[in-house]
C-alpha cells in the first residue's frame, strides 16, 4: 500500500464526528481525502469551519452531486441518520466501500430499527450483508466487508467492557447495568437549548432513563456475545465536559474466575484495549483524542456482597466511540497495520 | 424565639462546609453568630477569605481558646474528622448543643468507626448518645437531641433515595447499587493535586471503588430501614462541577408496587424532598444552592428486565449534603420552622 | 407599601434575564407576580421549564392578549429587542409603568438605535421620555419614571468603573480601553452552536471586536459624564463560565489624585457597589447570583509607566447587569428600600 | 541526523511542562529519551504519574545523581526556578547542550532577575551566553547555542503580537498594553488551593496586576525589537480553561501602516505562526495541542478612534509556551527540519 493510495470521500463534514475524522486522515500516511461534502456549507473551505484544520487541508466542502463518490475507493458517512441508508446501495454498486459512522446498519432487526429511529429503512439488503465494526469481535469479517457499520459511542464503551464476562460465561445475563456517562460532544454539533455551556455546565443529569437508542444495539451485541439473550439496564448521563464516556458496569457472577487475568487475556492483542492493573480507576482524559478504550476491573466489598463485580471502560467518544473507530477499521479492511495514523498520545492534561 | 437570640459558634469556617454555613447563617433570622475559629487564619476577617461575605459579617477568625464556645447555645463543627469527638464531651457538659458535620458521631459501632477513619475515637460515651441527623427520619430525636452527627453527603442523597423502597420492603436488599456522581467541592477546600482545575475538569472518573467511608454510613441507615442488614455496592465518582451530587440507584423490586404514589406517599409532608413527576430526570443545577433532595423513580425498559428501579437522587452537596441540612437540624433542635432561613431559589442558570 | 402589593407582568419570560426576574420577585416581599407571557409555551407551567421554580409559583405562560397587563403596576419586558418599543406606548397610556431590560430605550439617538440594532424604531417617543435605569447616576429620574430603560451588562460594569474617574476629569477620554470578559449566559437561552458546552467550554475568544452594541451605550453613558464626546476601544471576549463580566479598564490620568480615596467616596452611599480594598483583583464568583458591582482600583509599575490606571469592574451579567438592576429600579420607582429582595449572599464555592 | 539519535534528559518531568514535553518526545523520530528525573518521586514509572503515556514510555523517574545526564547530547530543564541555574555549568563543561523551560536563563539583567525570582543567580556566566529561545527572533543564534532559555507563556503570546509593529516602529511604545487571560495550567501542577476547579472554575479573576514576572520578560524583548526602552502595562487573568493563552494587545498607532500586510509579511516564513485573515477572532482551542501561535489584527472603530490597533495573540501554553517551543529549539540547535516532531493537528472541539 503506498503512500496517500486510498482515495476518500467524506459525506457530512460538519459535525464532530466529521471535523474528528478529519483531523485523522490528514495525517494519515495512506488517506487521499478527495471531496468532503455538504450540501448546506457547499463553498466554505473546511479549514474556516474548523481552524484547527487550517494549513492541513485546502478542501472546500462541496454538494454531493459535484463530489464523484464513485470514484472513490472508500466513502465514510459522517452524517446524521438517515442518509447512508439512502446512498451506500449505488457506491457499492460502483465497487466503493462504505463506513457508516451514523446507525443505518448497526440493527440487524430493521423491524426494531425502524420503531427506534422512526424511519423506514431504505436499504435493507444492505443492512444484511453490513459487517458491526467492533473490530475486537469481527475483525475478520471487517477486513472483507463492503459496508461497515460503526458503532456507537456507548455501545463501544458497554460492549468492551462487558465482553471477557459474557465470552466466560461468568455473570448473570439477566440482570445487566450500565450506568454510563458522556461528555457533551456526543450529542453532536447541533444547535439545541441543553447543550448549551450555560445550560450543561455545573451540571449532572441522567436522560432517556425509559429508553435509549444505544440500549437495543448494546443488547444486540451483548445476546450475540452470550449466544443468548441477555437483559440490560441502560442509564445514560451527561456530564459537563467535552470529550468522553466513563461506562461503569455491573453484574452478579455466576461461577468463581480470576476477572484481572480474564481481561488481561482477551485483550493481550489488541492495541486499543488497555487493561488497567487492578485496582485503578481509569480517567477518561488519559484517552482524550486516542483510539483507546481503557478498562479496570473490580470486585468491591467482597467480604460483604460476595457476588458483585464492577467494571469501568473509558473511550473518548469522537475517537475509539466514533471517528477513530472508523479509521481502525478503514485500515484492516485496506490490509493496512490496525494502527496506522492512530499513534496519538492522549491530551494531558 | 425571638430575633437573633441563637448564640452560635462555629469551629472551623475555613473550609466549604464552613463557609456555606456562614452563608446561611448570616441570613437566618433567628441565628446570632458569635464566634468562628480558626487556629490557622485567627485574625484574619471571615470576609477577608470569603469575599462573598464582604458586607454580611465583621467577625474575625479567633483561637478556639478565645472563642469562648461555653457560653454559645449551639456550636456547629466544620471542622475535618477528629476535631468534634475531642472537644463535645466539655460542651455538652457546659449545656452547649452540637452540630457536628463531619463523621465523628455518624455511626454507632465504634470499632468500625475506628477502622474507617484511622483514629481512636475519643468520645465513644457521646456517639452512643448522638442522633443521626437525617431530619427525614429522625426529626423527633433530633428536637432533643445535645448532640446531631450531620449526615454525609453521599449518604445522604443515597438514604433519602432508597428509603421510601426499603420501608415498603419492596426490593432485594441484598443486591443494591449506588451509583454516585459528586462535584468536585465534596473533597473539600484542600490543595491536593487531583482536585485542580487542570486534572478534574474535562474529565470524569470512579474512585474509591474499593472502599469508601460512606458506605458504612449508607449501610448503617439502610440497615436501620429494613430491619434487617443490606448489602449494597457504592460507586462514587469525581464529575466536573462545583457541586451537587447525582445519585443513581439500582434494586430489584421483589413485589409489585405503584412506585411514584409510594415515593409521593413517603415524602408528602417533607419541605425538603420533592418527588419529580414520573419520567422526570432532575438535574443536578435545580437544587444548586439549596436545601432539598430532588428524586425521580424510573421502572425502564419494563417489558426486557422486568424486576429492576431505577432512582435518580440529586442534592447540593453542601446544602442538603452537609451546611444546608445542619441548619435544618439546628431548626428542629430549637423549636423554629424547619424552613426558616433555608428559603433560597435554587440559582439557574 | 404593604406586602405583596404591586402587581406586575413579565413579558417573555424563557430566556435567562426572564428566569432570574422570576428569581429575584417570587421572593421580594412587595411584588405580586400576575402573569408571565411566552407566545411560544403558552400553557405550560414556568416551574415546569424552570425547576429551580418548582414550589415557588404555579403560574403558566399565557399568551399576552391573555395577560391583562394593563391591569398591573409595572411590567417588564425581558424578550428580545424590538418587541418593548411596540407594546409600551399602549401601557403608558394604560398608567402602567414599565422597565424594559432589552436595548429597545436604551440609546437617546433614534437613529444610531436603529443602524445597530437593524429595525425602524417604532415609538421614538417613547425613547425620549425613557430614564436609563443605571441608579448610581440617575436615581432621582428613575424614581418618577413612566419607562425606565435597564442597561446592558457590559455597559453596567463598564460605566460603574469608569464613573469616578471621568466626573472627576482626571483622566484621558480620548483613549479609554474596556476590555471586557464574559461568561456565556451573557449570549441568553438561545440554541446557537457557538456557545455549545462542545464550542465554548475550554475555549476563549475575542468576538464583536470590529464592532458590538454595547459601545455605543457605553459611550453614550461616558459622554454624558463627561460632558464631552469620549472615545472608547471596546473588546468583549467570551470565557468558559456561566456567569459574570469581569471588565478591565485602561485609562491615561491626566492629573494626579488619590484613586482610592476618590472611589471609595464616589460609592460610600451605594448599596449595590463594594469598592475593594487597594490592591485587591475580585473575581466574578464573588457576585455569583447578587445585586452587586465589586471594583478595585490600581496603578501599576508606576515607576515605568507613570500615568496610566487600571480599573478592574465585576458583575452577575444576570443580576447587576440584568434582572437585580430592573427589580432595583422598580424599588426605586416605587419607593421601597433600595434592596428590597435583593439581600442575597452570593454562592461560592 | 539518523533516527532516535538524539540522547535526552528531562530534569523535572513531573509537572505540566514535563508531561507535555514527554508526550512530544516520544512520538519525536529524532529523540531517544535516556532518562527523567524526579527526587519525590524516584522509582515510579513515568506513565503510572501520567497515564496517557502508558504504552509509550518505560522509563522510571530517577534521582539525579542516577541520570547520568553528562551523557546526553541535550538536557531540558522542567524545573521550578532555580535548579538549571546549579545544574547548568557542570553539564555545559561536559559537552551536553541545555534548554531550560523555567526563568533561570532568561533576564540579562542578573540583578533584575533576583529582584524578581527571589533568589541570588548561582550562575551569572550562564545567563551571558544563553540564547532566548523565540525562534522567530533569535533562530541564527538558537542553532548554535549551548544553553537555551526557552521564554515564559505569556511573553511569548505578546511578543509575537507586537513583533511587527515595534520592529515598523509603528506604534507609541510609552504606552502599550497587554490584556492576557491564560487557563489554569498555566499555574503548573502544585496543590494550591486558588487553583482548585471548586475555586477557579465558573470564575475570572486578574491577578498579579501590580507587578507579575513575566512583565521583565516581555519588556526585555520588546525593548530589544525597538531598539529603545518601552513601556507596558500588563494584566495577567486566570481563566477558567485548561490550556490557552489569549493576548488582547493594544497599541496606539504613530503612523499609517497596512497592518494585515504587514503581519502576513513579517510571519510569511514562520512554520508556527499563523496570521489569520482580516476581521477573525482566533480560539484558543484552534491550538489546544499544538505550537502555534495564531494573530489576529484589529483596528476598531477606526471613524471615532483613529489611532489605536487591537492584536489578538493565542497560544497553547503548554505547547508554543512552553514543551512544544523547547522541541522547536531542539529541532533548531541540531540541525533538524524545525516542524520535527510537531505535526499535530489541534483538538478540536
Amino acid at each position: 500500500m503506498s503512500e496517500k493510495s486510498i482515495k476518500i470521500g467524506v459525506v457530512g463534514g460538519t459535525g464532530y464526528t466529521g471535523v474528528e475524522l478529519l483531523r485523522l486522515l490528514v495525517t494519515h500516511p495512506n488517506a487521499k481525502l478527495t471531496a468532503i461534502t455538504s450540501r448546506s456549507e457547499a463553498g466554505m473551505p473546511v479549514a474556516d469551519m474548523f481552524p484547527n484544520l487550517r494549513g492541513w487541508t485546502d478542501l472546500k466542502f462541496v454538494e454531493p452531486s459535484a463530489a464523484a463518490l464513485d470514484k472513490c475507493d472508500l466513502v465514510f458517512f459522517a452524517t446524521p441518520n438517515g442518509i447512508a441508508m439512502k446512498d451506500t446501495p449505488a457506491l457499492v454498486k460502483a465497487g466503493v466501500r462504505v463506513i457508516d459512522i451514523a446507525a443505518d446498519f448497526r440493527f440487524k432487526d430493521v423491524k426494531l430499527w425502524e420503531s427506534w429511529y422512526k424511519m423506514t429503512h431504505a436499504s435493507p439488503e444492505i443492512v444484511e450483508e453490513a459487517v458491526y465494526g467492533l473490530p475486537e469481535v469481527n475483525r475478520a469479517k471487517i477486513a472483507n466487508a463492503r459496508v461497515v457499520a460503526n458503532p456507537g459511542c456507548y455501545p463501544t464503551s458497554v460492549q468492551l467492557g462487558f465482553l471477557p464476562l459474557i465470552e466466560a460465561g461468568a455473570v448473570d445475563t439477566e440482570h445487566l447495568i450500565a450506568d454510563a456517562k458522556s461528555g457533551v460532544s456526543g450529542a453532536g454539533r447541533k444547535a439545541e437549548v441543553h447543550t448549551l455551556l450555560a445550560e450543561a455546565s455545573d451540571n449532572f443529569k441522567a436522560y432517556g432513563v425509559p429508553g435509549h437508542r444505544h440500549l437495543p444495539e448494546i443488547t444486540q451485541g451483548l445476546t450475540q456475545m452470550a449466544g443468548k439473550p441477555v437483559k440490560l439496564i441502560f442509564t445514560p448521563h451527561l456530564t459537563p465536559m467535552i470529550r468522553g464516556i466513563h461506562a461503569t458496569l455491573y453484574a452478579r457472577l455466576t461461577k468463581e474466575v480470576d476477572l484481572q487475568a480474564l481481561y488481561e487475556k482477551r485483550y493481550a492483542d489488541e492495541t486499543f484495549v488497555d487493561v488497567m492493573p487492578a485496582g485503578a480507576h481509569p480517567d477518561t482524559r488519559s484517552v482524550r483524542g486516542v483510539n483507546l478504550c481503557r478498562i479496570a476491573v473490580h470486585r468491591p466489598h467482597r467480604e460483604s456482597c460476595t457476588d458483585m463485580v464492577v467494571i469501568l471502560s473509558v473511550i473518548d467518544n469522537l475517537v475509539k466511540g466514533a471517528a477513530g473507530q472508523a479509521v481502525q477499521n478503514m485500515n484492516i479492511m485496506f490490509g493496512l497495520p490496525e494502527a496506522t495514523g492512530l499513534n496519538q498520545v492522549a491530551l494531558l492534561p
